[in-house]
Order: C-alpha cells, then sequence, then structure tokens
C-alpha cells in the first residue's frame, strides 16, 4: 500500500478541497431541488454530520408527535376496537403503500410484518417448498450475514446444498457471476438443481447495485425462483419489481425508510406465485378466518398468508411519514440526489483522502452504484471512533471499511465535505504521531 | 337452555345488584389498595368500562411523552450510536427485568423478540430438536390458535406426531388430563415417545389458572420438556418459572404488560438448556459475534442465541413504564385485587345474568382462576356489538363467549358494575323485542 506523506497530503488539501473539479459542497446544497425536505428531519444535537441513513434513517420533525397521537387515539381512546377500524389492515396497506412509492409493485403484493431476518427465513422456506426435486440454494459469498446465516440452517434443516458465487467484495453481483454459476464449469448444466437464488440489489458492503432485470430473468431461464433483498436500496434506489419480474423479495424499513430503530420489514411476492408459496410460521394472523378460531390452520388467499403474530403497530408508524416525504418528491428525483452526493462524495475521496492510500471500495460507474460509498484504510475502526467523538457519524465494517450512507433527504453535501475533511485531519494527524513517535 | 322471562330478571334486579350478597363496586373501588394506580392510565375519551385489558391494555398517561422523549433522545440525537449505547442490551435487559418483576426468574434467561407467534415457532423447533427420536408433541385441544397453528406446521414439517389432549372449554389443563395423555390407555407407558408438550398457563378461554409445577414435574417424569404459553397471565397471575422448574416459556407483553398493539414478545429459557437448544431463525443479531460479518454462523451462548433480526427498540418502549408500576404494585397485591374483581364479577353475573339463561364459563375457585371470567349466551354477538356502541368494551370469541377482562392495576369494580347491568339490559331489550315481534 503506497501511503503519502502528511506534507503531500496537506498540499493536495490546499490546491482545492475537490473543488478545482467540480461544484463546491455549498453550490450543490443552494442548487439542490431537494434541500427543502432536509428541514423535516428531526435536527440532532452535537451532531455535524450524519452519514449513517444506510443503517439507521434519522427521525422526522413530525415522528414525536405522530407516537403521542396514536398513543391517544387509536391505542388509547379507541383501543381494542382499532384492529377492526384501522390496524388488522395496516400490514397490507402499507405494504401497498411502499410498493406503490418505492418498489414500482402493483397493490396486493406487498405485507409489512416481522424482522427482516424473519422474513428472510419465511420467504426462502417456502421458496424452496415450491420447487421440490431441486436441491440446492445459490448465494453470493459476500451477502449481508444475515441472509448468509439463515441460508445455512435452511439448507441443513432442509438437507439443501449451498452453493456459494464468489464476489468482489468492492464490486458484487453480475450477470456473468450468475451465468456462470448456473452453468457447470464443464459446460454441463446444472441449473435445474437450482431452487431458489438469494441476492442483494445493492451490497452492504461495497454500495454496488445489481442489474434485477437481468439477472432474475436468467435465474428464470433455469426454471428457479430468486429472492432479491432490497434492504440498502428501498427508499434509495429505483426499485420496479413487477416489470423486472421479480418472485420475492423482502427488505427492512429502518434504513432509506427512517422506519426507527428495528421497525418491522416488508416482502414482496408476485401475485402469480403467492398461492403456491406455504411459508413456515403459520400463525393466527395468516389464517384464512382470522377469528375463526378454528381447529386447523388454512392458510388466508395472497399476502396475508405470509404474516404470522400479531402485526408490530406502533413500530409502522414512523415509516409512514417518511413514505410522504417520498411520495412528494418521487424516486426519480431522490435517485438523482443519491447520485450527485455519491458523485461528490467519491470525488472529494479522491482528491483529499487517496494521498492517505485511503481506497474507494465501491463501484465508480454511478449506474452499478447505491446511496453509499465504501472507503477503505487499515486505520479506519480508529478514525471511526475518532469521528464519532467529533459528532461525524459515518459506520466502520470489519476489517477496514467505512461506510458513507447517503440519505437523499436528509443528507447535504456540506456533511459529505465536513466528514471527508475531517477523516483527512485525523490520518494526517495520526500519521503525525507515528512519525513523531518511537519509530513503533 | 332456560331463560328467564324479562319480567323475573327485572325482579332479580330490583332485589340487590350484586350489594346484597357482598360489597358494592362502591365500597370495593374505595378500599382497593391499588386505587391510586388507575389515574397512571391515560383517560378514554368515551369508553364507559374497558374490559378487554387481557387483549390489548391500555397506554400509560406518560407513554407518548415516553416516546417523544426517545424519538428525540436516543433515536433522533444518539442516532446509531444509541445501539452500542442502549439497544444491544434492551432485549436481555428488559427480559431480566420482566423476569424479576413477573416471571420470578433469575437474569439471563429471558429475552424479549419478535412476535409471540414466531417465538412460539423458534422455541417448539428448537425443544424438539433436543429430545431426538422423541416423535411426538403433546397439546391441548382449546389451547390459542397461533400455539395450535404452530405446532401443526412443526409437526409435519419435522415428521412427528401432534397429539391433541381433549379439555373441557369452561375449564382447562389439568394434572389428571397430563398424566392421562403420558400413560396409554391400555396402561402400556408411551411417555418415552413425547419431546415436547406445549400448554397455556391461563386458558384464553375459560380464564383456567393451570398447576404449572405439578404438571412441569409429571412432564419431566416422562423425559419430555414442557412450554408454558404465558400469554394470559404474564404481570396478573402469580407465577415461579425458576422455582416451578420450567424449561421454556412464550409469553405477550400486550395484554397485562401493556406494551401496545403488536408489542414484542418474551421467551425464558432455564440457564441450563439454553446451549442445548438450536432455533431455526440463525440470524445476525443471535450470532455469536455480531459485527464480525462472519463466514458461519456460530450461535451466541446463552439468551441471545434466541434473537434473530434486529430488536425492535420502539415497540419495547410502552412496557417499560408498565414494569414500573407493577414493581411499585408487587405482583401479591396485584394477585389480590385480580382475585377480587373476578370475584366480584362472577358473583354479579350470577346475580343479574343468570335469569336470562348466561353461564360462568370459567372456574368458580379462584385458585384455578386467572383475570378474566367468559361467559356464555347464544345471543352475545350481537350484545358484544351493542355494548361497544355504548363504550363499554369486552371481547367475543366464537361462538358464544363474552370475556371480560380484568386488568388488575387499570380496571374498577364499577366499570364491572357498569358492564354487567349493560349485558342485563341488552338481554331484556332484546327479549322484550323477540316477544313483541311477529313471532319468528
Amino acid at each position: 500500500m503506497t501511503t503519502a506523506t502528511p506534507a503531500s497530503a496537506a498540499t493536495a488539501t490546499a490546491e482545492g478541497a475537490g473543488r478545482a473539479t467540480g461544484p463546491s459542497a455549498e453550490e450543490l446544497d443552494g442548487t439542490d431541488p431537494l434541500a427543502r425536505f432536509r428541514d423535516r428531519f428531526l435536527p440532532a444535537d452535537g451532531v455535524v454530520a450524519y452519514l449513517d441513513g444506510n443503517s439507521l434513517g434519522r427521525p422526522l420533525r413530525q415522528t414525536g408527535a405522530d407516537f403521542a397521537d396514536v398513543v391517544a387515539g387509536e391505542w388509547g381512546t379507541r383501543l381494542i376496537r382499532s384492529w377492526d377500524e384501522r390496524w388488522l389492515d395496516l400490514p397490507l396497506g402499507l405494504g401497498d403503500r411502499i410498493a406503490a412509492s418505492t418498489l414500482g409493485a402493483a397493490p396486493g403484493q406487498t405485507v409489512v410484518a416481522d424482522s427482516t431476518t424473519v422474513l428472510l427465513y419465511k420467504m426462502m422456506r417456502a421458496a424452496v417448498a415450491a420447487r421440490p426435486g431441486r436441491t440446492r440454494i445459490l448465494m453470493d459469498d459476500d451477502n449481508f450475514p444475515t441472509d448468509r446465516f439463515i441460508a445455512e440452517g435452511i439448507a441443513r434443516e432442509c438437507g439443501l446444498e449451498l452453493q456459494w458465487i464468489p464476489v468482489d467484495k468492492a464490486a458484487g453481483i453480475t450477470i456473468d457471476l450468475i451465468d456462470e454459476a448456473l452453468t457447470a464449469a464443464s459446460g454441463e448444466a446444472f441449473g435445474d438443481r437450482v431452487a431458489l437464488v438469494v441476492l442483494s440489489h445493492v451490497s452492504y458492503r461495497s454500495g454496488h447495485l445489481a442489474d434485477v432485470a437481468a439477472i432474475t430473468a436468467r435465474v428464470h431461464d433455469a426454471g428457479a425462483l430468486v429472492l432479491w433483498d432490497l434492504c440498502h436500496s428501498a427508499g434509495s434506489a429505483p426499485i420496479e419489481l413487477d416489470a423486472w419480474n421479480v418472485d420475492i423479495a423482502v427488505g427492512c424499513t429502518y434504513k432509506y425508510l427512517n422506519g426507527g430503530p428495528g421497525s418491522p420489514a416488508f416482502a414482496y411476492v408476485a401475485s402469480a406465485l403467492q398461492n403456491e408459496l406455504d411459508q413456515p410460521i403459520q400463525g393466527w394472523m395468516g389464517a384464512s378466518d382470522i377469528f375463526a378460531m378454528a381447529e386447523g390452520y388454512v392458510p388466508a388467499k395472497g399476502m396475508r398468508r405470509f404474516i404470522s403474530g400479531t402485526p408490530p403497530i406502533l413500530g409502522m408508524l414512523p415509516m409512514q411519514g417518511m413514505l410522504e416525504l417520498i411520495e412528494e418528491a418521487g424516486m426519480p428525483a431522490i435517485r438523482q440526489k443519491s447520485i450527485a452526493l455519491t458523485e461528490y462524495t467519491i470525488r472529494i475521496v479522491d482528491d483529499l483522502l487517496t494521498p492517505f492510500g485511503v481506497q474507494v471500495a465501491s463501484p465508480r460507474d454511478s449506474g452499478e452504484r447505491g446511496s453509499h460509498v465504501t472507503i477503505r484504510h487499515p486505520r479506519f475502526k480508529a478514525v471511526t471512533a475518532e469521528l464519532w467523538k467529533r459528532g461525524i457519524i459515518p459506520d466502520f465494517r470489519n476489517p477496514d471499511g467505512l461506510r458513507l450512507g447517503l440519505s437523499p433527504l436528509s443528507t447535504s453535501f456540506g456533511e459529505v465535505l465536513v466528514a471527508v475533511e475531517a477523516i483527512r485531519d485525523i490520518l494526517a494527524d495520526t500519521e503525525s504521531a507515528a512519525e513523531a513517535g518511537p519509530g513503533r
């Protein structure tokens, strides 16, 4: 690894802080058509730059009052009557709303329930059972841990084989890798052994954006089902589940949908497939007649069958406010801002941080990139701790990745500049300290 | 069925409204040592009597403000840092608090996570796998639907047999029924085929309170594990999981723990058993090193292994306020009030409603009764609808049960009187109407 001296880094900084090769943060914020949305989020005292909306989105100014209203009204006054009046329909109604605003999906295919992990389990189990005789689950080896762990468990319990697709950790899954995996190295086709392919739309590590339409078509050619994890794309990248012919998708609502810590996840199942899929956690809320208290479980028709227990109503509240903003801004404008933020981030990282040996570990082509940029440096664990002390909040991912999450409606270009400058300063300080030290 | 004429019913009412045979509602409320707690709950505009705390407990006055504080502070200001500062420990910390105040369980054995249904699934799957070679799950045939449905699914997927124990719907599970089930009718022992017994502490239908200690001991004699569903007892009936030698328990927090609609459930696993049990939904939050993002899933030691996905933090908030009240009042006093409420309810039902043919479908011995009283009448579906219109809120359970849920800290004796008098009036009105009608 080549590491610049502090002196050369300081020179690079003085030369322009990214301003030489494009508009400044101030100019970009000044002309940002979505800038007005930033004021809708609750100010965070002492936070100078929040760059972790890809992990936990910020609350809106209205969220606290929204809770107080629901506690006093729907819960406190309507009490149990709210189940009939509103809550029983909420998992599917809210699902439809997410579908319309962010997933490119017609109504009746999306439900809000459980955690992402539990929904992944239910959906993977349902999918492999719908392809009897096929013995393999395909997954990339850098998928998010919970996706991998769930698949490992299911492979073991269902007697299936889990086949890993090796991917470049600074990139992600591509149609070529899928094609290769679905075709035997020997040239012998074994696609007909694959029941299910599980992939992430945006890689949690690199931010790589997969070509869902092409990959889905290739998987369908092999007769398998595909499950897309939308955790890192829903609300920040364009999604067209219906047009892309996706079978199943699961996503998280506490990242770019700002649902709050541990808010419930969503699942999409294409209409044509719903009644073919039986999920294993057959609870009373997924039964065809909930209050029949009947003797045997008969799954509801359609998406309701994917609900298990009593829906987490309060956890569904904050995302409703965020969906209003998304509906108002529209996904095309949100995607434009996202691209502008990641382009700017990469530009100033190149300018200010490459002299210290920092590497960009996200795709440089915006068409292959979601809404976060990952950069690498061996000292980033310590750097992240120092940034947090200064009120600058990205996150760190083992072994050396610092993720700059850019939430299109709440993140400013100015925050990115402050963060990247602080990283530069900390790297410079620690390099100076190392040089001045007793030569460890 | 014998049904009194409206005239005789009116006479019974005039004769005493229950006051002849014991203290009045007014006197009971006046001397209730827990009466002061009622003012800690949010008043419900237009609600005359809320008797459904066994389905959805009421919010506290403080709950709305508590949410606003957490939104502004832990979420909005500390942001992602709150995971390190507080949230990652909350599922186990809050579990310990529930354990200490309501479950009679030492720390390190209780976790808050998922819905009741999902936790039942995880725990039943883990339990049957821990008794390999045993092929049977035993369960009473009037257990709550979600418990039955989950067990049905698990029996099917694991190739087990589900053996139903027939119970009296107006009573519940007893040591005799368990003993009979665990002993072959022919006298031949087949207890060693039973892997798991799943029972409810308090029956959702009749309110019957099971003898957990005796039944658990009998199940252990047969070498099986027992899972107790505490949904209808936690927070209202005395529970001593450690002393009773219980293996596994799952319970709900939105009934007597007032956690709000769909708040997350809790699970208890006895210390000695924890590392023997592997639950099937192996998510990142249950892995031994959460942020290692390691290659293979290794379950954490102890209770953390029963967590799957990201914990639902906001859903854990309201119950924390309620636990303060429970800690302040203490379970012995709560149980005393619960018994007083159910005794009073049965007394005035006998006085005011038996003339109309209403039957008490709950145990008459308070030692065998939880905190709700179920009464039966063929017209109760329509009666419940009319009660709701009048702001009197019990719930209805097919085919003819009206449940009067008595939440010890929030329900007054006056509310019970108002509700029972209203039921009497509605039954009298509809009988008069039927008599005056064209004789259908």
